[in-house]
Formats: C-alpha cells, structure tokens, sequence
C-alpha cells in the first residue's frame, strides 16, 4: 500500500530506553537501573498529586472533563492570563503538533536551532513543510533574524532553555528578537525547562502573560513532564491570544489527557514547594556535574535545565560510554544521533548521581 | 493571524457533557448525577487495572515504556498476531487520526455512513480530504460499493457495530465487500463495541487476525475505553499488516499514552472475566431499554453496543428531553448534532438504568 509521500522523509523518533528494554536485554534488576536519560524529575511528582492519581484509579471508566475547566482555571492564576488563552496537550508536544497542524502544510517553511528538540522537525515534516536549521551550535538570534528574512518561515522555534544542550536565550533578546518578526509568523517559546533556568538566573525568565501582551503573534509551551514531576502523565500547556488558541482547539482531538493526568496536573500545580525542593537539589547537584567534568577535563555546555551535556575528544567515544554505563545500569542519552559525540545526563538524586561519577570513573580507568 | 485554510471546514467536537459541568451549571451534587452519555462502562474497570493504576502512581514522573513491549504482547496473544501488526494509540481515536495523516491529503477521499463516530469527517477535514458520505440511514455495503467504484476513496470507515446509531453489519457482509475493494484502498474497521456485538450475536465477530490475512488493506481497531472500562485512561489499538503498522508509527508521536494507562492495559485485558460481566449486564439491561420503549410506544434502534437510540416524532422532541434530564442530573447523549430527533442513551446498571425510565416517565407526564 501506498502512503502520503511526506512519510519518506520522516525519522521515527527514538526515545530515551526504557529501565523494562534494559531489563529484558540484559537482566539487570529493575531496581539496580539507573536511567538519567529522559530528564524526569528524580524527586518524582508532588505527594499531593500522587494521592490524587490514586483517589481517580476508580474514575478509569470516566472520560475526562473535556473543558479542563479546574485545570485552566488554576494555569489562569498562576500566570494571570485568561483561561480563554490556555490550550491544554498531551505534553507540550502535543501543542507543538497542534501548532504545526493549524499553520503549517507543505508550502511553509519552519526555522528553528540546528541542535533542538527533535519533535519539531518530525512534527513539520509530517505535514511536508521546509526545515530551516541555524547552523550555528547555540540559538543565535541574529542568525535567526537573517534566515528569517530570507525565508519567511510560518513558525519559528525558540527552546528556551534549550533540550538537549541545555544553553538559555534571555528574556530581552527575545523580545528584542520578537519585535522584528511580522504578526503572521507564530513563534513558539518553548518553555519545558524554564522552571529550571529561572531558578538559576532570572533574567532567563519569560513571564507568559507579557508575552502574549507585547506579541500576539507568540504562544508559550509549558510542561508538567520536567519540574512537576508529571512525565508519566502526559499533561502539558499552551498560552496564546484567544485567536491562536481557537485555531489550535480545532485541531485538538477530544480527550487528549487521561482522568488521573488531569486530577495529578491540578494538584501538582498548586504544590510550588515541591517546585522550589526540585530546582534546588537540581541546582546543587548540577555543580557536582560540572565540578567532575572540570577535574576530568571534559567540556559541558553550562545549563539551564534538570540535564548537562558532556562533550568528548577523541579517544572518548559517547556511544562506547553510553553502551558502558547500559551495561552497567546506567541509561543515560547518548546524542550521536543529534551528529554530536557528547551524552545528555539527567541530573539525578544525589546517590544516583555519585553512581554516574563512579562508573564513568570505572570507564577512564579501563 | 491566519490559518490553514482547512481549519475554516473544521467544526470542534462536541463531547457529552462531563458531571463537572452539570456540578457547575446546575449545582447539583455530584453524587447525584448519573452520566449515560459517553458509552462508560458503568461497572467500572476491572479491578485488577484499578490495582496497577494505583500502584504506578508513584511511577507518574517516569516516561512509560515507548516501545509498549507488555501490552503488545498480551494483545499479540489475545488476538494470536504478531506484535509487529500491532500500534497503540490515546483511545483508538488516536488511530484513526494516524490512518489519516498517514494516508490522506487534500486530494483523497474518504467515505463513510451518514450517521456514524464524528471523528472520522473531523480528522479527514484536518487534512482536507473531501469526505464522502452513503445516504441510507444505516451502513448499507450495497451503496457503499457503487460509492467506491465512483469515488475511489483512499479510505474507507466501517463502524462495526455503528456509533452513535448501533446497528451493526455481520462478518460475512463485511468480508464479501471487502473482497471487492483494492488493495490500495486502506478499510478501517472500527471495532470500537466489537466485545458487546460478540455477546449478543456470534455471526458480528470480526477476529482481527483473519480479517488482515484475507485482506492486507484492512484496518482493525479496538479500544480498552468501552467494554474494558477504561475510557478515562485513553488506550487504543489498531491490529494491521506490518507496511500499514510502519506507515503509522510514523505519525505517531513518542509517549503517547500515559505510564498508569499503560499498566492498567496490561491488567485489564488479563480479567477476561471482567468483560463477561460486562457484556451480560448489557445484554440484559438493554432488554428493559427495548420493553420500555415497547410499553411507550417509542421506537429504537435494536443496538449491537453498550447502548440504545430512542427515536422520536413530534411532539416529542429530544432536545426538550435531554434538557429535562440534564436539569434532573441525568446526562444523556442529545443527537440533534446529528440532524435527528434522538437520543442515545448508555446502558447503565439497573440502577441508573430505573432512575432513566422514572425520569422519562416523569417527563412524559408533564
């Protein structure tokens, strides 16, 4: 049979391996494996979200309220925006695929970082629309300008802070950024991370309802899967101006989170202790991370979110690293497949971490 | 700013009304509202997916399994195919949205029944297919064939038993047609209810394995929403030959169910007993659904799912009766949306099913 011919061109994403395929391929106690691969938050979710998951096991056979009308409402106070500019995904990947669904075909054209999150160019080449990658390693915005005035993309990408390599673009240069862009290209601020980056430094900060005020032409994507502890759960947000949400709405399908996933949002939203414990123990143990590759002499990219990038020299080699640590029990992301010879480590628990110090410390010493 | 042209075509779905809405509009205990509107399964999910739901709430920060190795092999066993025939999806909604964006673009056509799940013409119109639509009020594969041979449509839906109406076509009608249709042309047969047309009438069953071994353009998708009781968890299947399979992994976005939805899968399909009483309590509740509406002269749609169609003529209006009901807590599915004077009420438990036939009484004695 044959298929849309926009398929060809799509790379089937490969996701960070699951502790059961490590189980099964080399029949290590699950409870002996590490993984620090998929940015999950080593704390877990909110104890109050977690009851609330618990209290719904017995609303499995009830759909979900379709309006989420609870959940925007609590999104709506926190951000002081109106519950009519909130969109509420499947993770923010879904937003992102609404996105590319309601603005992009096979006429378009979207830019975005050369190393970035990786669903944006399999989201656009689903619908057959033109990659435009910046060459250079880091978001550079002037880059971004000049591609953006020679190619007119529909959608512009901004991760911010950036996944995987974990570098920030600040709150000024993007809205000095914004302020070239025309009112038809819809630029997304892809804010997965920022719990993590404000905590760090807050002129890294993008407050959403300012955005959408001073750019109606741009729409934030938050997250419950990093700081909320909620990846599992699959819950994730958009904020935009009432038009660009109206036009994402008609192409999101009915039901697209779970009853449990709706409960855990609501509930984790409101627990912003556990957010402030969560970017803490990231911040301290990030400087464990950066104080190892220091002593070792290997390169990271300082970061801004709940993950550190490695880069290696020959003879360090990421994929016999990361098949090292595998074998050891350790899942952590190798990035060869981004054309980079460098590991994404999540930043873990304390114990979790000194295992990683421990084993790559096996690793040199072989 | 501007959108896809498409999105003009695009009207959003309109789900039943969730008890949170009744809750907030008419301040009606939530205790007391009885939801017969979204084909729930009114005994709930088995307990054992109950059990695994509550275990993997701790588990809510951690990614599930992408490659969902588990629950493809119980349904490679349950079904007897290879787990490599096999996709998941968020509900089996999820599935017909990959079949579309993997198979249809704005110059496809895609045919379905008048009267039938709503999602197929809404996700068709996403991509701009042009949609076909058989005028017999039920599927009739006779004006079905000539459609085809007019039409020639990439796609092709066959609601098996149908939602919203319940009729349902038998297993040789449906393998005769098929036996008629190109093998380019992709038949998606929606099995949506498929466990309760089983029950009632063996002659209905369509085994998914040999429908693909007879005809390698065909389609089976099955839910765990319905019989399984888990409607609220979103999961999903499609059961295809491999090309078809690897066509829609594809389109299929990573992490698209949730880690609780996925360990409550795996259980569900284990309590094969659950569904035995599942369908038993349909069955004979539906009966009392067919004698009241006999003893009042209303007639309905003999219904091959978990529930029934009240067709009425004037003066009785469905929409006056679904605003009755509602103002009572009782939520039924109004299908007015459907250009019919109807409604379509989900089998309950005996129950919820009495305090249905009170309440109509009372409506009718007005």
């Amino acid at each position: 049979m044959t298929f849309n011919s926009t398929l060809n061109l799509i790379q089937t994403y490969e996701a960070g391996k699951p502790i059961e395929l490590v189980v099964r391929e080399f029949g290590i106690d699950p409870k002996e494996i590490i993984k620090l691969a998929s940015n999950e938050n080593p704390l877990g979710a909110s104890p109050k979200a977690i009851e609330s998951i618990v209290k719904n096991a017995t609303n499995a056979h009830l759909y979900p309220d379709d309006s989420m009308f609870a959940l925007k409402e609590g999104l709506s106070k926190h951000y002081q925006v109106n519950p009519k500019e909130i969109i509420i995904g499947a993770g923010s990947d879904q937003i992102i695929e609404f996105c590319i669904h309601a603005k992009a075909n096979e006429n378009s054209k979207v830019l975005m970082a050369k190393t970035t999150f990786a669903m944006y160019e399999i989201y656009s080449k689903m619908v057959g629309a033109t990659i435009i990658k910046a060459q250079s390693q880091f978001h550079n915005l002037e880059e971004f300008l000049e591609l953006y005035q020679t190619h007119k993309p529909s959608i512009i990408f901004l991760c911010v802070p950036n996944n995987p390599l974990g570098e920030c673009l600040g709150k000024k240069e993007i809205f000095d950024f914004l302020g070239k862009i025309d009112s038809e290209t819809l630029v997304i601020i892809d804010g997965a991370y920022q719990e993590y980056a404000k905590a760090k430094d807050t002129s890294k900060a993008i407050d959403p309802k300012e955005l959408i005020q001073s750019f109606p032409n741009a729409i934030y994507l938050g997250t419950f899967s990093k700081a909320y502890g909620l990846g599992g759960m699959r819950v994730g947000y958009g904020i935009a101006k009432e038009d660009i949400i109206q036009a994402l709405l008609k192409v999101r399908p009915p039901f697209n989170i779970t009853t449990p996933s709706l409960a855990a949002a609501i509930e984790a939203l409101k627990d912003q202790e556990h957010i402030h414990q969560t970017t803490q123990n990231n911040l301290e143990q990030m400087k464990l991370y950066e104080d190892y590759a220091n002593s070792k002499g290997i390169s990271y990219i300082p970061s801004y979110g709940n993950f550190i990038t490695y880069l290696f020299e020959n003879p360090l080699n990421s994929t016999l690293i990361a098949d090292y640590l595998l074998k050891k029990g350790m899942i952590i992301r190798n990035l060869a497949s981004y054309g980079l010879n460098a590991i994404r480590i999540t930043i873990g628990t304390k114990s979790q971490n000194q295992r990683f110090f421990t084993l790559f410390d096996e690793f040199l010493g072989q």
